[in-house]
C-alpha cells in the first residue's frame, strides 16, 4: 500500500517521497518498506539509526526523517497503521456443520462458527460474530454484533454479551461465584443464580474468569479491557473505560468507578468502592474504599506519595533498629 | 410457589398470610411477590423500605416485616429456599453421540455426556453426572454418582473425583507437577507418576490446576471448596472442609488441615504443615508451619494481632525515620 | 524388570542380589519390589524402617541398604529411574477423523491428532507430536517434533513451538497482548500483530498464558520450565534453563536471560532487563532492573539479605515504634 494511500485513510499528512509500505515495526527492526513510529521523544536519537522507510511523528520530527507521516498523537496514529497491516485470526466463513447448534438458537447473518463449538438453547448471536471451535454459549446467553470468541471461552447459561467484544481463549463468563453459608455441619452451597452483563466494545484477557450473581447480575461496563488471568467474583459492578491488568483479583460486590486502572497481581476486598479514575498500583493490596481519582499502592494498601517514601526507605529499617538501640545506649550513658 | 409450601418444604414455622412467592432476591431489589432474607442485624433498617412479600429472618424481627420465614440461621435457610428457585445449568439428557466413549468405559445410568467431550479408555462415571462439552476424561479415571463437569474441564489419566462434586469450567486436575532434578547439563525432568483424589461434595473454581503427584496422591478431601484460578501443586494434601479462595497457590507437599480459610492471592511454600482451622488472610506469603487455629496475615505472615499493628503502623515509617534522626541531633546536642 | 536390567539401562553399579522390581516409590511407602532413593543425607536415618527392595544412594550409603544402586547424583538418576516404569498420558495413535485438520496443513508421520482437536491452515506439525482432544493450532503455526500438547492448549495463528515441548491442558499461546493506546475519546486496541516463540524442550504448565508480541515475537528459550498459571505478556523475550514457578506475572517487554528462577506468585514489572542466573523470591514485586547472578525478595524487592533481616525485624516494628517514643519521653526529660 502506497504512503500516500496510508496517509489519505488516516486523513493525515505526509512529508517526503512516496512509498509503497509492506508492513509496520519497530525503528530497531524496520526494513526499508515498512513504517515505523516515535511517540516519545525519549527515543528520538534511534530515528538517525533506523532504516524504516517512514514513520508517524509529530510535525518538529518531520525533518529528522525520510518520510513522515505527520501525527498529533503518534502513538494512536500508528496503532491505526497497525490495523491496516493487521490480519484477523482464522480464516473460515459461515456456519461448519461440525459445530452443535441448538435449533431454539438464533443465529443472525454473517455469523461464523467453528468446529466443536457449543450454542446452547434459546442462545443469540448477534450478525459479524465469530465463535472460534471449542466455545461453549450456554442457554439463553446473548451475544451481539461484530464480537469475537476465541477458542474455548465459555459463556455459562444467561450471559449477555454487547457489541464488538473480543473474549480471548478459555475464558470463563458465569461460572459459579463462591458462596457458602456457614452451618454448625461446614458450609452449604448458595446456588448463584444470578448472570454476567458484559457491555459494548470489552476486552476479556485469556483464561480470566468472571462469576456469575448470587442474584442480580455481576457487570462490566461499555469500552473496559481486562487482560489475562484476571478473577471477578460474584456481583462485581465494574463502570466503563477501565484498564484491568494481569492476574488481578476482585473479591464480590465490589463496585467499581469508570476509567479505573489496576496494575498486575493486586487484589481487591469485598463490598467495596473504587471511586472513577482511582488508580491501584501493582500488587497492591486494597482493603478499603478508594476515593475518586486516588492512586493507591502497597500491602496494605497506601496513598501512593506515602508507598513511595515507604518503597525507599523499607531497606533501610534493618539500619533504623540499629541506631534506635544506639540512641538508647546513649541515652543510658547520659542517664548515669 | 406458595410461602406455606416452601415453609413446609424446609420445617420453619411463617408468620403472616400465605403468598404465591416467584423468585428469591435482594432486600433492595425483591418484587412483592418475592423472597427475601436479613441475615445481619446491621441492615435491618432496610426492611422498613423493602418491597419483598416475604423475609427469611430471626423471629424477634418477624413483626417488622409483611410475611416472615422464621428461622435460627436466615443465610443458610436462604440459601436452601434459593436452591428451591435455581435451575441446573444445561438442559440435555443421555449420551450424546458427538461425544467420544471409547468402548471400555464404565458409563453408569442416568449419566450425561454432552457433545465434543471425550472419555477416555477404562474411566469410569457414576450415577447422574453429568460431563459437559470440551470436558477431558482421561484413562483409568473415575468420577463418582451426581457430579458435574462443567464445558472444557480436564481430567488427565487416573484421577478420582468422589460423588456430588461440582468442578467448573477449564479446570484442570491430574497435569504434571513442577518438579525437575538439577544437573550440570540444565534440569532433568522427573515424570510425575502419581494421581489426583478429589473427595466428596468437593466444589473446584474455573480454571483452577490440581497437579498430579510425582509419587502417591495429590488430595483434597470432603466438603472442601476451592474457589477460581487456584493452584494446588504436586502432593499437596488438603483436609476437609477447607474454604480457598481465589488466586491462592500452594506449593508441593504442604499438607492442609481440616477448616483451613484461605483468602485470595495467598501463596504457601511448600513441605509445610497448616493445621486444622487455621486462617490464611488475603494475600499472605506463608514460608512457615501453622498451628491449629491460628489467623496469619502479611508478606511474611505474621500472627494476625502484629499484622494489624503492622497495618497502622506502616504508612507511619517515613516520619519515624524522621523522627529517629531528630533524637540523634538531640542526643549529640546533649552529648556537647 | 530386573534390578540388573536397570543398572544397565542407565549405566549403574549396583550392590546386592538381583530383583525384580515392580515400580518406584517413597522410602515411607515403597513396598519390597519398589525401588526408593536417597538423596538428602538429611533423610538417611529412614534407610533403617525403609521396605523398599533397592535404594538409588550415594556409594557412602549402599552398605546401609539391602540392595543400592550406586548414584553420584541419587535425585536425577531416580528421576531416570522413575521414567523407565513412567506410563506416558493417552492411548489413541494416528489421526482420529473426528479432528478437523485443514488440508493445507502438513502432518508428518506418525502424529496423533486426537478428537475434537482442530488444526487450522497452513499449519505444521512435527514427528511424533501429539495433539490431545480440543487443542486449537491456528493457521501458519510450526510444531516441532515429539511435543505434546495436553487437552484444550490454543496455539493462536502464527505461534511457533520447537522439538520436544510439552504443553500442559489450557495454555493459551499467542492470545493478544494487553496494548492500547490513549486517546481524549478513550482507549484505542493497538492490534497485535507479531507472534509467538518457544524453544526446544520447554515445558509449558496447565493454563498459562503467552501473548502474542504486538510487533516481532515474545519468546522462550530452549529448556526453559513453565509453571501453571503464569503469564508472560507481549515482547516478552525470556533466556534458556529458567525455572518460572505457578503464579508468577511478566510484564511486557521484559528480557529475561538464562538460567533464571522465579518463584511463586512474583511479579515483573515491563521493559526490565532480568540478568542470567538472577533469582526472584515468591511473591517478589520487581520494579528494576536485577543484575546477573543477584537474588531479589520481597515487595518492594530487595537483595535477599537486606529481606531476611527484614523479615526478621517486621513483626518488630509495632515495639519500635513504642521505643522510640520511650527514647524522645526521655530525652525530653534528660533536656529538663
Amino acid at each position: 500500500m502506497l504512503l500516500s494511500t496510508i496517509a489519505q485513510h488516516l486523513g493525515l499528512e505526509f512529508a517526503g517521497e512516496d512509498l509503497e509500505i509492506t508492513g509496520v515495526n519497530t525503528l530497531e527492526a524496520a526494513l526499508e518498506t515498512e513504517l515505523s513510529f516515535l511517540a516519545n521523544p525519549k527515543y528520538a536519537s534511534k530515528l538517525a539509526e533506523t532504516k524504516a522507510g517512514a514513520v508517524v511523528c509529530t510535525a518538529d520530527q518531520a525533518e529528522n526523517v525520510q518520510r513522515a507521516l505527520i501525527s498529533e498523537n503518534p502513538y494512536f496514529d500508528f496503532a491505526r497503521c497497525v490495523a491496516i497491516f493487521a490480519k484477523p485470526q482464522g480464516e473460515m466463513k459461515g456456519i461448519s456443520e461440525l459445530a452443535f447448534i441448538d435449533p431454539t438458537a438464533t443465529i443472525a447473518d454473517d455469523v461464523t462458527v467453528y468446529p466443536h463449538a457449543f450454542i446452547g438453547p434459546r442462545a443469540t448471536i448477534g450478525s459479524g460474530t465469530v465463535i472460534f471451535p471449542g466455545c461453549y454459549i450456554g442457554e439463553d446467553s446473548t451475544i451481539g454484533a461484530d464480537c469475537i470468541l476465541y477458542p474455548n471461552a465459555v459463556l455459562m447459561a444467561e450471559t449477555t454479551v454487547g457489541d464488538d467484544c473480543i473474549i480471548h481463549a478459555g475464558v470463563v463468563l458465569g461460572g459459579d461465584g463462591f458462596g457458602f453459608a456457614p452451618t454448625e455441619h461446614g458450609v452449604q452451597k448458595i446456588p448463584q443464580i444470578g448472570t454476567v452483563t458484559i457491555g459494548n466494545d470489552v476486552e476479556i484477557g485469556a483464561n480470566t474468569t468472571i462469576d456469575r450473581a448470587v442474584l442480580g447480575s455481576t457487570s462490566v461496563g461499555d469500552a473496559t479491557k481486562i487482560d489475562n488471568l484476571v478473577m471477578l467474583g460474584h456481583n462485581v459492578e465494574m463502570g466503563s473505560n477501565c484498564l484491568i491488568v494481569s492476574q488481578v483479583g476482585i473479591s464480590g460486590s465490589t463496585k467499581i468507578g469508570n476509567g479505573v486502572v489496576m496494575a498486575g497481581q493486586a487484589g481487591i476486598a469485598g463490598h467495596l468502592n473504587i471511586g472513577d479514575g482511582a488508580t491501584v498500583g501493582p500488587k497492591t493490596g486494597v482493603g478499603k474504599d478508594i476515593p475518586a481519582g486516588v492512586t493507591m499502592a502497597g500491602m496494605p494498601a497506601m496513598e501512593k506519595g506515602i508507598f513511595m517514601r515507604h518503597t525507599t526507605l523499607s531497606p533501610k529499617i534493618p539500619d533504623l533498629f540499629k541506631r534506635v538501640k544506639q540512641l538508647e545506649k546513649e541515652i543510658e550513658a547520659l542517664k548515669k
